[in-house]
């Protein structure tokens, strides 16, 4: 492991944390713009698999473009391998939590996924992407449970006092 | 991006650890060093601003500084840029949970982050701080969760068993 | 700071990582070779210490290895220190999740570890690692709760529709 090394590393977590962003904020057109095109996914052990770029990102529009579906999704632990100059791969962990006020649901999870990345004219790019669940659990918001702030709702601002 | 830039980034991450960590452990003094004079804070889209380095650190400190307030602040996802030798700027996605047992509540969010920070004699400090949720929930602590273990109240020692 | 130093981070942190994805999946055999033989540890304030590599996998194996403890444990905030070419020490902020369904509970926490590393012919390893609790929860889980995959109970699959 190099010094340069390192700066690979760094791309390809930019890449993945790009990606989260466009995922929580709802960004599918920048979003798109991190797979290559033939590109596939298989999240949740392949009972989510999609084959293509335009297939992906059309999922992620289906599943999650509704503002009463509030997502943050973290991944951490990234152990990435550089194999070749312009391949590479990584394990990373994700949890991730969805609040559903349309369906009054919460979904949390943790999950490892396994990652497979290709540097095209300078940029990493997903080439494969998929992750197994360690758990994921679904559970009814409790009528006492308030959503005081959200990004669209509220514009990101608390409704919570400040201490006086 | 080049290795150099990696230090520069691995001591803006650090000024950003030491910052959470005081705040959840209630470092007040600590964090203090962490400012510029004139640094300016605008959390939940701006519910909670503040103008100088003494204003903000007096707002934590009314904020949180109570021991029945619990708290688990976590940052992720750093896409930094340095904006010249002695700026950079950063988008971070915030985890955090409170708990608190006064008023038997807990408050936990997802948030995005943009920073920007100056170099001073060497050391990265704040200069500009905020977020803008995406999501905030509040609910009240179910009669039946029991704390077991807390930083103040025992040590950080947990009173559950070990397995036999 | 350099560049060189980058590179101990990262292995330091590829260390702590693959630790955790061993807890989480339940791998001992690989994770006995992440410490020395003479290593300790001092979990939750040392309400749980053990003396030497042997002890420390066997109480991985007895609180940890049934397939109704399911875990997730992420770490956050490394502030990572050189004590020489081949000790370290370093600082994280741990938040954790457990969920028994032998027992029907859910316990989460948040702590910050304390570790000590030895490099030993090219590799770190743990020498010394503890943590203290800032706090702990344990609660019924609800019985309107439904897990809806596990790693080993589903192989990673959800059970949950995808969106048409």
């Amino acid at each position: 492991m190099t010094p340069d090394d390192l700066v690979e590393y760094e791309q390809i977590k930019r890449l993945k944390y790009a990606y989260f962003r466009c995922i929580d904020l709802k960004l599918w057109d920048e979003i798109e713009t991190l797979f290559v095109e033939d590109a596939e996914c298989a999240y949740s052990a392949g009972a989510y698999s999609y084959q293509g770029r335009d297939a992906i990102v059309g999922f992620f529009r289906k599943a999650m473009d509704r503002e009463t579906f509030l997502s943050s999704h973290k991944v951490h632990h990234p152990e990435i391998e550089l194999t070749s100059a312009t391949t590479a791969r990584a394990t990373w962990a994700l949890e991730d939590t969805v609040i559903d006020t349309l369906w009054n649901l919460r979904i949390t999870g943790a999950s490892f996924y396994e990652d497979e990345y290709v540097k095209v004219e300078g940029s990493w790019k997903f080439k494969k992407t998929g992750y197994k669940r360690v758990f994921e659990e679904l559970e009814p918001r409790s009528p006492e449970t308030q959503l005081t702030a959200s990004w669209w709702g509220t514009g990101g601002r608390s409704s919570l006092p400040a201490p006086e």
